[in-house]
């Protein structure tokens, strides 16, 4: 069993550092895809690719891509990694966390000889903040980014044109695939939320990552007087609606690892001595299951449809986005297991709640996770953390996942 | 029994609809406090005043005052009156409707001799939109306008400036103030609500101008992941919010009289896929009882502390407006019951849920309201109506009124 070199976890630490250097906006961590320091990164990250004898290519959407070819011939590909990009103002570990330690990783294998190749992957979008879609990277090795070309961003700049600005062809988007036999897909990446941190571990393998339904409830009333129209004649949209708030809140928490958010509310004409004649709120929700999640939004649309119409206020949806729960690879989640375990640390199983690359490349391979904690359970946010300890955790399931999936593929 | 001429409905509508030409914003009705249009205002009920033997004068603060003198010497004085100004795009009934009526019950004494003198007041400001302070005119009635001098509208000028500009003496307030014996003050005024058209009544009597508290409920919590967030680690402001928004709406119905309104609702940052970090809504609370009003609203507050509690969120009252029913009187009330029972009518007693000039008047003698159904429930809003059979029906027991207060006033 190798045992990764204590100085590694430094190693990981000081990578993010450095990379948190590299912004488009002076004072914060801001890089969005292509934006010119993205080339620092990448220089950054092929020295270091270089002196672990990988070779390092950029796709034809940006993502950075150094392989350490196994001696093995035709052997098949490992892939790890995560997303380069961040959204404004952001941490130091949201997706570079889960890059460098592919890096690290390789590092720590000093040479052995493994029975596949590894491909350390730094896509270079993911947070969807430029051109309002997500996963532009991941989506090119899976081969679903072509459609993704003539999006814009607000000035009217396509992909395509950012593509090409930055000095890639598109023509070469189908060299950008994942070819020949792929092994699978592993990610670290930073929990961003508190459930780890609740829990007192350092890891957990993610189950799945949760499917959702983002929608805007509208209901219509009869906007009067606050003072001289009684309860029993009133059409208050907004009491609807409230209603309705509480329901989302009552059945997600009846509903275990079911999660409802109204993060957006509004009455009209707003003000306090008028009745609200129109209210609408959102609704964000989400589940591991995707029956779950869908009885559970039927639920909450009849109460709202029930609560609307016993205030004689009409109700309607404005379904915004809906997509399905991936669930994460059984192989690769026992590998992670059998690892944790065997190393005596605590690997509970939790969901994504947000979505990540892995959801992507599971459409073609095995896909896993592994999250870190967040200790103070923030992300997007520059006071993101991770512990040190939980990074040498995280190397050392890591470095035991590759000589189990090593013994898999020789058996 | 006097009975009004059938042809007195006609005069009155006609009336409205003149005034409504008077308007300091071309097609519309907008008529704020000492505004230009005033002076036509009353130029044509100066008019009226004089063709009915009255004679007209303004006082200091703008309100037009037309008595009609008893020939009994040191008369005692019956007021009857309600409001000239007008709010942004009004409709043609709110307030005038009550000036006109007074001028139409004295049409409809035709000379006959009273054992009191009329006083019709046309007051100049009711609605507060200029200055954001209401009742200048009726204020000045009572001796408690002096202290309004100085409060300044957007531009910088005072009420004080307006006065005199519009030619007037501040100086002459002490002459404002309703001096010598007042019998009471009597206020025709449509509902500006759906009760009487919801009872099948033409007519209702006032029982009292409801008591009402105005607050901002502000909570506190913790923004967080929609997605990575489960349920049981939330600091959700906005669903503390909305457990009070039901809590009002539900002790509001289960409350006789008692009426609970949100208006306005915030949450911030304001994403469908942030947990609300904080949360903020209004409530505007009212009832004729405020023993009633005061327990509500404290059992109110203790629902949103508990649910900000149980979420640990923080929370906290700003209030904006606390003021006390004004009961109507008693002997005016039942005068204006046994008018109406007398001819047939329906006379429900309902508690007006809006200010009037009424509950400031109350302060110094007898005060009354009978309010005149509002066929649509609209008011502050150009399609504001009336029938014109409930206009008869209130000139009918006007004048009823008037004469069984002549009786007791002989007796």
């Amino acid at each position: 069993m190798i045992s990764p070199d204590p100085r590694l976890t430094q190693t990981v630490l000081d990578a993010c550092e450095s990379l948190a250097c590299y912004s488009e906006v002076a004072g914060e961590i801001t890089r969005t895809y292509l934006c010119p320091t993205t080339r620092q990164v990448h220089a950054h990250l092929t020295d270091w690719a270089s002196r672990l004898g990988m070779s390092t290519r950029v796709d034809a959407v940006g993502n950075l891509r150094s392989r350490l070819e196994s001696r093995v011939p035709d052997a098949p590909t490992l892939y790890i990694g995560s997303h380069l990009d961040t959204v404004p103002n952001a941490g130091r570990y949201d997706g570079i966390l889960g890059v460098v330690m592919g890096y690290a990783l390789v590092e720590t294998l000093a040479g052995q000889a493994l029975p596949y190749s590894i491909e350390v992957l730094g896509f270079s979008e993911e947070e969807g903040v430029r051109f309002g879609v997500s996963f532009i990277g991941s989506r090119a090795l899976v081969g679903t980014a072509e459609e993704l070309l003539s999006v814009q961003d607000k000035s009217g700049q396509s992909v395509q044109d950012a593509v090409v600005g930055y000095g890639l062809d598109p023509q070469e988007l189908l060299q950008a695939r994942a070819s020949g036999q792929a092994l699978g897909y592993l990610e670290f990446h930073i929990e961003q939320g508190p459930v780890l941190q609740n829990l007192g571990a350092g890891l957990g393998v993610v189950s799945a990552i949760v499917g959702q339904n983002r929608l805007t409830l509208e209901f219509t009333g009869q906007a009067s007087h606050a003072g001289t129209t009684p309860m029993y004649l009133r059409r208050d949209a907004l009491a609807a609606a409230a209603r309705f708030m509480v329901a989302a809140e009552d059945l997600a928490r009846a509903t275990p690892g079911l999660v409802a958010t109204v993060g957006m509310v509004e009455a009209r004409p707003g003000a306090g001595n008028v009745i609200p004649g129109a209210a609408s709120c959102s609704l964000d929700i989400r589940h591991e299951h995707d029956d779950v999640r869908a009885t559970a939004l039927q639920k909450l649309l009849e109460v709202a449809q029930h609560e609307a119409q016993a205030r004689q206020v009409s109700f309607r949806v404005v379904p915004h986005m809906t997509e399905a729960a991936i669930p994460m690879n059984t192989q690769f989640k026992a590998l992670l297991h059998q690892a944790a375990g065997e190393l005596g640390l605590p690997h509970p199983e939790l969901v994504s709640g947000a979505g990540h690359d892995a959801q992507i490349m599971a459409q073609q391979m095995p896909a896993a996770m592994l999250f870190v904690r967040s200790p103070n359970a923030l992300s997007h946010h520059p006071d993101e953390m991770v512990n040190a300890e939980d990074v040498t955790a995280a190397l050392r399931v890591g470095v035991r996942f590759l000589e189990q999936l090593a013994e898999t593929v020789g058996a």
